[in-house]
């Protein structure tokens, strides 16, 4: 478990990431273009799980706020958890999100929220999290 | 409504804060420090609402997350909506919210989340927002 380089791209992440989203096709020069601008953006740290021979199991992403409040704390929100087919049900998504747990608390990060469908709370729950909030959603039209 | 300016720290921010979240006793040299972090992390807008004489009613942040998924789309979390308490029932909260909305549209956001209780559903859902997911969280402790 470590932070993505560019050389994985090519290496499983667009394909766990696909088991997401749809990606639309996004090329591998397309997404080394985002990655430059996640890793400008200073405050995202995407974590890849590595398997033998360098192949990407799975991804997620540790977004980490800066609040006034809490004097200043830090919290950590786990976004996008991935695993690629071909290693599901090996535990990859657990010990993605338990290194994005892991990140935050190096941080100094006060605690880490996520938003996640209704039928992944238990797994959730087992590790720890708890119901929180309602997590509400807009969606903006390009118009 | 605008951008959090350093100067306004003075002028209610940590007031309407202190609504939101005891503040424990965060002075103005430390609010400033913090601000500078927000700033250098790059991807957080702190949004105020402006009275005459330039008081700050209210304040919010939109944090921008750029995303792999929806080909490098970009999401916006609003966070710690507070009004202060002299200026509470007259549209401060909603009229912060609708600018977070429209930053995020601005910056090319193509949706826009936030968590609430489950007495705030009902407003947010005025606003356009539908209930989404469910938001877990877990506490770090410092030990």
């Amino acid at each position: 478990m470590r932070e993505l380089e560019e050389e994985d791209i090519d290496k499983g992440l667009l394909k766990a990431l696909e088991h997401l989203s749809d990606m639309g096709g996004l090329t591998s020069k397309e997404a080394r273009k985002i990655f430059a601008k996640i890793k400008k953006s200073n405050s995202s740290h995407v974590l890849v799980a590595v398997v033998d021979g360098g192949r990407i199991a799975g991804v997620t992403t540790l977004l980490v706020e800066q609040k006034f409040i809490h004097r200043g704390g830090l919290v950590g929100h786990i976004e996008d958890v991935a695993v690629g087919q071909d290693f599901e049900g090996q535990g990859v998504g657990s010990a993605l999100v338990r290194a994005g747990i892991g990140k935050a608390k190096e941080l100094g990060c006060y605690k880490v929220i996520l938003d996640c469908k209704p039928e992944l709370v238990g797994f959730y729950e087992r590790m720890g999290f708890r119901k929180h909030e309602i997590a509400m959603r807009i969606d903006i039209s390009r118009a």
